[in-house]
């Protein structure tokens, strides 16, 4: 089977993943709108290509906080990477690493962050937190990625409960007793009572900033009013995500909610996205809406899935060549000519 | 079979009841268009949650006329619960009081106002009325409620004829012989000439007042012009209904009408709103979207048909657990943080 | 099986007609987007259903031109009722009468308008008439027209050639040879070279004029430009109609165009409309948005296929209970309260 | 089996062609979601029509840059017609000429321009021609087809590259090795390195210019912004066309794309458009949009591979048929008659 798109990974890994496994990670909240609109929401988005532009050389490259990676694709955090291959996120940091690209570490990682950097030394690396209940937990866990290396601290703000997946609940999931959340393995056992502590507010990016240099990405932001919140309180970047659509359901498509963070942020920070990105074509909406740079989250899973880090340098291959061919094709040979003028959204 | 949410327990109830008794339950008017645009526009409708409240503690708590329930969710009257559960209204009762909130008992019941009184004492009921030709049965209807401890009078409005419902006039619906209306028992036979009397108007109000201490709650407005007149004459509640989509089909979706006639009321009256909730984040958009609580019909029936008195505290349990997580994950703690901006209609 | 709704016509039709006919009257031009329009428009407008109005009783009578009809639903032109029932049109003349409505015969009819007319007499009959190359045979039909009785001319507009159906072509549909379109025997054959004239223009309605005093009802209408035309040129009615969708396809559905029509025409002449009608609630819709009056094609067809005479008053008197119920459920107790405030147009 | 309309000859070229001649005609790009939207976009299209136009006689034939053709209908250059039919672009030529309309054909002919002009002498045709990076090769192309009689240039604009069609990747789609691209056998294989120049800038429209007296026609064009650079560079026509949705997915229909050229030219130069063309009141809408003529680029290809010349007449002489019957129908007389006026957009 030739792999020739995001949605042969995607039939691969359905296909041969262990059902609880899959059903985890292709999961989204309640009846699913959120996870499948992020989706159907680029579909909405038309494109206004310009021709006969010099695009024999089309350059790719950007920066995200001053660190050039290879294309505007870096790997959203995502849990329990051995779920889907032994190495788990060893391999997904050696693939970023190749491709060089940036790679958010999850908390919810199955191997340590250290065995993380010594996987791939040198790449670069954002570390994605939770704040716990047990704040000390979460202090040495923020010191101890500083420490190695990472070179960004990415904050979910959209998990102070864990959303409803349904199909979660019917196969009873919990991690294979082999597998372990290894960067809490001292704090505490997932799968209890929640460690995430839900009386998180703003104030506590303070805290948080009294802690490290690290510049702070604040993820889950979907509203204009969040995201003037975010800029007041020091942030240094704004994912814009919905969680796949894990969390809350109903909430807007994270390309639909782009639009007004970036409108009320004003250039004053990064912004990035996650969520739906399937297509080359989606990263050069995403930037032409106003996106520094995307993050994929289920389509580096299944990249895992099929093979590995050799499955994930694949997947982000792909997206770089059909990223590449989409800017040439609307007639942008540099990632600074994309802009908004390149698209409109589709009144269907 | 893990009961997860609602739609497990409709599923359950169309696989077990008799084909007749769900065919009512289920039937729409005509093409059902409306019966399932009640579900269908609450999809439309996006949330924008906000991130980093305290949301460490969720009252999900509200008041309706002045009486404490554990929820903005009650139950909405519905006929012949003997059809779903031989103990019929009794096992309703029951477990409206183990939730903590509000039942709405149908004139149509298939056991007594004294019996469910009886079932469970103490507990917080509203009783519905259709008035009939025989004006004298409908007061003494009233006035067995009011010495009951009914606190409500519940008058519904969109039937002065009944609805065509197609399945119903296929299967020669009627109840089986050994149930009966037994409220109306002694005064006329249900399924000869219909006994509604279709010339009630809004001067049968003021009738209606003078024959009750209890509040008048209207239900089945649907225009901000009823809305006006319901205010006008005197009633101290409305409930947005189109009779689950069984009267007059192509009607609005209650929850896009429940917009109008809040915006309309302009807060003289508590508003409340049924038809098409299936889910906790259906309860919250209501709210968001001026109503004081939902009330849900075929959802208990399924839980009656599962389990009876306890399948019905099933899914209000997962009604509650999903609603106070939908709260959380929105960013709210108190039901008195749900607002308008908290949502936004789709585009689709 | 039971007859409850106009859909179970449609499917006895369907499956008892020849495919040949059944085809014939079910065709729509080129993909049949316009046919299935005219339905599915109608489910696009929602009622603003008002309540607790006096509707014990409810008058469901209309005038058409001064001529009481039992409710607003006449019998549309259409051709060959044989291909449907034996006695063809004699049986919709004499359904017609019966039900104390309006019946348009069609002059591609398989019975003379003697025949119809001594089929039913007394019955209230208009004529409609394609003007044909042979001017004086179409004289020759007004004048026998209006020596019988019949009470308006139909000029229809909307077929200086026949459209493509699809599977006319296909089956090479062509009358059965016991089959004859008695009215123009003499004058020529159908089904060779078209006899109808499509030179004719607005003048022709002078011509038309002078030939007869009948009233002049113009079908075919969908602008508001050919409105103000027709009121111009003195027609006393128009019918907004798009033959079924059998000639132009990807015109405007008859519902949205009666909208423009009676916007342009302002109450000088009648305005009826045809095509679509499957419910009695969509008579209603009709009605509210300025139609004194519909007229129904393939439902009436059905009705014959079932059981000639006695299965056309089976369609009608559904519609008739399915709109005086709809009546009642909006709020109104006659025709004349039927008004523009009681539908809105779904925005999906 | 009839031949009734073009979607007959679509099936018949699915069921009889190789698999891989057949997906590399159907492929679009990506998710083919452009190439379906050219044919939706049409279906949103609404026709006004005028009734009681004098249409006994209805003239279809127009001109295109000076030429009369009998109707406006044109061949789209596509490539390799041997796969669809032995005799390849001379059976295209023949049945071009046969039908009196302009051929349009591609540098990548598996004939020569030498060969398609000897088999249909006098036939009306243009050359289209991709700029390669071997200019001299390119300018040979154009000379060539000025001094073969071909009477306009039109240059393709929207291949830098070739878009990505996954299955023409999956079939490792590649040319019999019995047909050739015999226009440039000379100059460079096609299948290995892409000899398109992806350099090429609106100044290269001057070069282009300065090779020949040929009108230039710009091929590609989706934007005002575009349309207007293409007037000031002097090009004499714009085929407002996405290349069949085969290169940037989720572009503009090009219906819709033509409504905003046309505005943007005003008139100054001729503007055609391509794709989606299925029935002929698709090329009256397209006309009343404001195209001087259309172009058919897959319809083409299915006449060919169901009887190659002949086949493609059939093809054409439906179109005709259907063009003019929707031109009686709407009520124009000529082609002159055609305009805006005549539609509207669908809400839907």
């Amino acid at each position: 089977m030739a792999m020739v798109c995001l949605s042969d990974f995607e039939a691969y890994a359905k296909k041969y993943l262990p059902k609880i496994a899959w059903d985890y990670f292709a999961a989204g909240a309640d009846d699913c709108t959120t996870r499948d609109e992020n989706i159907l929401a680029y579909k909405r988005i038309r494109f206004r290509p310009q021709m006969l532009r010099d695009v024999s050389v089309v350059d790719i490259r950007t920066k995200i906080l001053g660190s050039e990676i290879s294309f505007p694709v870096g790997i959203a955090p995502t849990g329990f990477h051995q779920l889907a291959w032994p190495d788990g996120e060893k391999s997904t940091a050696r693939a970023a690493r190749a491709m060089n690209t940036c790679y958010i570490a999850s908390t919810y990682s199955t191997c340590t962050l250290e065995e993380i950097s010594a996987a791939a030394p040198g790449g670069l690396r954002w570390f994605q937190l939770y704040i716990h209940r047990n704040r000390a937990a979460s202090q040495q866990l923020v010191q101890r990625a500083e420490a190695l290396g990472f070179q960004g601290l990415v904050l979910t703000t959209d998990v102070p409960y864990t959303g409803k997946r349904r199909d979660d609940v019917r196969n009873g999931f919990r991690l294979p007793p082999h597998m372990k959340v290894k960067n809490l393995e001292q704090a505490f056992e997932v799968c209890k009572m929640s460690p995430l502590d839900p009386s998180v507010t703003w104030n506590d990016i303070y805290w948080l900033r009294s802690l490290t240099r690290l510049p702070i990405i604040i993820k889950g932001i979907l509203t204009r009013e969040d995201a003037e919140l975010a800029v007041r309180h020091g942030v240094q970047g704004i994912i814009v995500s919905n969680h796949g659509g894990r969390q809350l359901d109903e909430g807007p498509a994270t390309i639909d909610a782009l639009v007004e963070v970036v409108e009320a942020v004003r250039g004053r920070v990064e912004v990035y996205v996650d969520g739906g990105i399937r297509k080359g074509s989606d990263v050069l909406k995403a930037l032409a809406l106003g996106a520094k740079c995307v993050f994929i989250g289920r389509p580096a899973l299944w990249g895992l899935a099929y093979k590995g880090e050799e499955g994930l340098q694949d997947v982000l291959r792909i997206l770089q060549d059909e990223f590449r061919l989409s800017m040439a094709l609307a007639g942008c040979a540099s990632v600074s000519e994309i802009g908004q003028h390149l698209v409109q959204f589709s009144k269907l």
